[in-house]
């Protein structure tokens, strides 16, 4: 046995499938043995009463994104990797928005030129196509997938990205073509636009309309359309960010049929709901919009549904959706035109940081998962679905030594003080949990620990992906 | 006991609910008497061994109706009244259209002086809304339902008809303020035309291309599209022309979560198949023109979806969707650009003269339904839907003596020189079939007898509707 | 015209297909004629502002039947047909219960005998099979089938009556061969006493009991099981009294697989709950003893549901099933062991005559259904599942004229004291409804009017019933 | 890193979760490395261009059973467990069958008393409960229990093993209590003997007849049934040899209703058909016996449904239900009373030795499933189910070294000739399968290489098993 830069000594180590006790040897940034006892390490680390978790991937997460005329994202890429890594995460997938009418080669050499030298931890860049002409559709996008960025996100929504079915099918084909992973934003552009106005016209504008205007028959319709188009074209997707029983069951209808319909979740349908749109008690009336993302947050039978769904295996993913908008200020949630309607509220919430307690909490110390559902669930799932995998995702010979050491007693309260994100509230304020990320490791690195940054901007590194060859499909 | 200006005597009485030994008492046109014996009538009938039926209702046909440039329908309103009596039926229900960029309300005129004069029985109009703007929704609509134009039919395809989902739940929203009825068809435009584009690309461009651009995920899709829409504004539909399993399980689906989705159904979908498009044997290769319509026929395990769905109740009405062509033709199925595309075939089949005779056969005298049903599917649930109700669609003092008189036993084989209809051809020509319609009447009046022809154009009446106040309801 | 016995003039005429305004023309106890205007008969019944509807058919009824040592069931014939009378009735059908060792022929005979002289309306006697001997199944059914008991029930619980699967799938294939329509009490007999004896083990003995020791599950597998046996052997059956969701969801899934499952519920499970059986407030504990019947009701929830299914068709009728026990009675509710466990209550309430107003106005007064689908519901359905129909269950010539003139606008409250059963309570002491039958008319005889009876006991007939011989089916 | 007895060496690693090139370190029968080099061991076996599976644990096999009068099963644990590991297997588990009126325990200790120094691999013993008397639920099931025998099999079919529901209660009550797993054979006593009985009444009296016997319809009321009562006691089950789509939708049903059942199916009902029962050109008309087991094999539509199944994780497992007899063999197939009647040819075929490679190459090899389920389905899950977890079915350290090394392009036909089991056929004879099994490691012992067996009887240890405390639940 050879030498190793780093041991991870004494702690039960957890993958998607097993549950050990275990030494992990590390040389290179890799792991290179997971082992009985591995001594003769140049470092060792003891993980005694703690468990050692693949680190989590988040694969749903908006960094430094343009977000309309007047408004700023919150988190650049050295603070959203730095509150990732703090959460327990070792890999993040932002995405390059292409704005209509322009180049997605371009938007992709600017996105990363943004990344450059600003990432604590590893990222893979995600597309965003708003504008599938012909050069994006038969050149840029072949291109791109043959360069590592081989999944797409398309959106059913909102104003500057909506594709209409015909642009959805044509992505889905060159996805199939090229062997790409294609996101789908499953809510209904029309209704929406049409529920809104009409809310508008009755007053109702504060930030609870934000709900009512989009209510789960509108995230359902866009589920089942999205489907329909992927079972035309015969290509997976992954419907993300589903919040609630209507799109699940569309979702579960799909797989009994044989199709390959990928689910995301995320903790805002787990634990939020569209009450705390109502600010309740806010002199000001819009702390509501602290919790505006879309879809929106739903009811606490939602809630029990997606706990349902995860443990039937209906979602392969839980992910942030972290889209992270300061609260208290004009470029922000409190920009100028929010008061005058939801409409104006930026969408999102930021939760990369969050994500992985209040998911170990409620999902692992009630209960409801085991520990090798929640590493498949927050790792392990995110890396097989995007092409990380067999370089992230899990814990064996040959992964990057990406792992987190979890104190599953642990109690903490999520306090925004606490936190390393950009915003400037955490919509779990005061939310207790049990179980806690005590140190984050990224390729053999500790780059955080107890709260603690300990690594520099700049080392992780942006992931290029490859494509399995069985994947590509000629029509 | 008054008089009777005609007494049907002798007959078995069938009606939705019952089936009995009885006379029926005619005066004035209407039914005054069902009874045991009907005596001292100025006329009488002897329907002994016969079956006496309301007449057919075909709430779903087109006549005379605007088909692109160069294309002509092929029935006028007194070719297709003619034929509808001589099938059986006694009320048919054409389409208003409306031309993008004009006024509903002249479309209506146009089309009412159209008919005027040439029906041999009665008639009622719906509506086709192809451009619903502010003053079509704000005034036209509620006027025109005021008048007694109560239904409206929107289409989620073609190029001169399609509205977007925005447009849908406009007019979904007007039909639930004015209390009117709103019919659905349901295939997705943008994958249709996704489709018939490859398919033109890979050359396949025979009449049996149009099936393949038509499958039946379009058509599902397109149904919980619109019965979301319908949830959304909480307003019962009427999804038309289904043609097979996919749309109906989401039609039975709709319907166990308590929504109101009425479903059609038509002769095709239980007795054609897209093979029939293929022209077998056709040497010109063009024959499978002739059952070109949309949606297309499907499979024979189709056919028995729609059978069951038929037992099951999931079907209220059985329609011809009559939209007549003739084949042999440059301004019908054969026109110029016919043969360099399945595109540029007209869309549609003559089948008002057949649909009766056709779902006898195969649903009574097959055994698979009652004669109730036949009566429900055929006559009544198309006057409750639409309006006609309590003046036509069933056999009771006060109703219309509409009526027809059945042999059930009588066997005949379906051939175009019987039809009156203006096309030249029949899909169901050599059909054969046990059950045939002997006599029809129209308000107390023979106007189709063994076949003949005995009343004269313009005899029929248009009928205007009321809408039940209930059905009204503000936002 | 000939001429009438009886002429009911100016009513509502409602049947299941139709609502006329009519009058109807009686002679020798039929319906001759339904006319716009029936004149010249000997005596009139003026129906303005009425409704005239088919008399209800209560297919449901227990009335003398052995209830096990020192317990007597609280109506005869004579008290049972006036009550039904009472509330808007002109036909019941009771139960010949054939004890264990005994022969059906002899049991159906002595049953008869009880009926005779006695009955104030027409009754029609189904059969329940205990004691499937080989004699039983091919000797006396065909022989009691032939001659009119075209009807037999069978149970899966109950100490004296249940039958094992292999008995059950024996009675259906005699069903199948004989044409015979099969009931079944569908409650799992073992489950029921494995939780009956832990309930009483853990002193869980009051009448709340009984309604944990049968859950829906316990309904819903005995229901899967029935609809299994009845796929198997190829026969229709009726599972009867279904109480909640669980029951008709198996119910829906059977129909939507083709299978011939037809269903009954009961106005306890529209308005009654379990909670009802706690007795709340009761000093002595026991007035929950009042609402024991099996299965019990439900909550809030299965009420819905049941609505819905009654909405969806799911339910073809709803009968009472009557099963009157006095309560305050040593021979009844409080019988002496009574007190010391559940099990010993003897299980049925009374609902004969008040099935129909709790129908009518939680139904039809609130909207929920409509007139026509309450005839279904409550006459026209039991006639044609039973072999009644044509000859009663509606309104035209040739029926029985069996009528029931309703009040809809009557507010009344349902009391003791207006009733005219034999039991010393009601379970609906104190609902107040909104619709009420002011006349009920016996073959052309009025027999009660505003809670008057008015004709004698021993006028109504024993009705045997003839099976449609396309029914009748070989192996 | 200390020294290893044995290193497995430059093979494809596969566990439930992960697949990854890496060697293996072995010492004391156990893993104590995985990792990028093991070197130094004792001894090294070369694994290259190899997949390194768990061993197979096969849960569900019947070895040396009692098989009623004058039937002799054609397996003791000696040649059972020498086929095991010919197949890749290093652990199975078959059933202590309790004779009615027997004591369990006497029964175990009988059973063990066979296996004593037979054993090549390692076993671990269920029971199988026929007489579930006081002293048994109350007494000797619980200290089983808490002697390792922690599941136990009941059966819903078979005359000297049927238990009655309230029976199944009972047990289902002890499971819960004692945190055992129970297997359940769901198959309807009743309505097989009403079947079976008819068939022979109508002369089906050949092998054939066993499948008409037991239709579908038969296992999925079962399973309702068993489903039901595991809901109602609140304890997980598993659903055995699940043959097709009828009983696997209840499985799904329910655990969408997230109760916890689990589902095993077997090769059987992946590859063979019930019209192998008919034994087509058969002279003597008996060949289909090789295949008569229960339930029976269905059609390709039941294969596709379980394949389909499998993909959609209704399935935990896979086993053999290996229960072998000899064919020709007047103590076998072939018994005398086997020529009289379907119902005495011994239900079960061989199946022990073909599962791995069956499941292997129509799995994997054809793309349907991935070498990571393979591993769950064949090896972890079985595991996990039955408390050999974290003792065996996966590769990490602490696990017993239970290896099979596959060559995953190795082109095998099987053949009773190459084949190690006791009976005198297999019913894959010819069947031709990529991917092969070539080597078997026990605790780090090799017992099979290329088909030669290498250890000695007797090596195989009997397993005990503990339950996880929170499985245990008082009522």
């Amino acid at each position: 046995m050879p030498e190793f830069d780093l041991a991870i000594r004494g702690g039960t180590v957890v993958t998607a499938g097993d549950t050990v006790q275990a030494d992990i040897g590390i040389r290179d940034g890799r792991i290179v043995a997971v082992a009985d006892r591995v001594e003769g390490a140049a470092r060792e680390i003891d993980a005694g009463g703690l468990l050692v978790l693949p680190g989590g991937i988040d694969s749903h997460v908006h960094i430094a994104q343009p977000s309309g005329p007047g408004i700023v994202m919150a988190d650049d890429f050295a603070s959203a990797t730095r509150a990732a890594a703090a959460g327990g995460n070792t890999c993040v997938m932002p995405f390059a928005l292409q704005p209509r009418g322009e180049s997605l080669r371009a938007t992709v050499d600017a996105y990363r030129a943004k990344a450059d030298g600003q990432c604590l931890i590893d990222a893979a860049i995600h597309l965003i196509v708003s504008d599938p002409t012909d050069s994006v559709l038969g050149q840029e996008l072949p291109a791109l997938v043959a360069d590592g960025y081989t999944s797409f996100k398309v959106f059913m929504t909102y104003d500057d990205l909506v594709l209409n079915d015909r642009e959805l099918l044509e992505v889905f084909a060159v996805a199939r073509r090229e062997g790409a992973r294609v996101m789908v934003h499953a809510e209904g552009y029309d209704t929406i636009r049409f529920l809104s106005e009409k809310l508008e016209r009755a007053g109702e504008t504060r930030p609870y309309g934000h709900a009512l205007s989009r209510p789960q028959t509108v995230e359902r319709e866009a589920a089942h359309r999205a489907i329909s188009h992927a079972e035309l074209i015969d290509v997976p997707i992954v419907i993300v960010h589903v919040s609630g029983n209507e799109a699940m069951e569309q979702i579960a209808w799909a797989r009994a049929r044989g199709l390959k319909i990928h689910a995301e979740t995320c903790p805002q349908y787990l634990t939020l709901t569209a009450e705390d749109m109502k600010g309740i008690g806010d002199p000001d009336d819009m702390a509501g919009a602290k919790y505006v993302c879309s879809p929106p947050p739903r009811d606490a039978a939602s809630q029990a549904a997606v706990w349902s769904g995860i443990q039937r295996g209906v979602f392969d993913v839980v992910s942030s959706d972290h889209c992270p908008f300061r609260y208290d200020d004009p470029q922000g949630k409190l920009n100028p035109r929010a008061r005058t309607s939801f409409r104006w509220i930026p969408n999102g919430i930021p939760g990369i940081e969050t994500r992985l307690p209040v998911l170990f909490s409620e999902g692992v110390s009630k209960g409801r998962i085991s520990l090798n559902t929640f590493v498949s669930l927050t790792a392990t799932n995110h890396a097989k679905l995007y092409g990380l995998y067999p370089r992230k995702g899990s814990i064996a010979p040959g992964f990057d030594a990406d792992l987190a050491l979890w104190d599953p007693n642990r109690r903490e309260t999520i306090r925004q003080e606490i936190l390393h994100h950009g915003s400037d509230y955490t919509p779990w304020e005061g939310f207790a949990v049990t179980g806690w990320p005590v140190m984050t490791i990224s390729r053999g690195e500790i780059v955080a620990e107890e709260g603690r940054i300990l690594g520099e901007p700049g080392r992780g590194r942006i992931v290029d992906r490859t494509v399995n060859p069985t994947e590509r499909r000629a029509d």
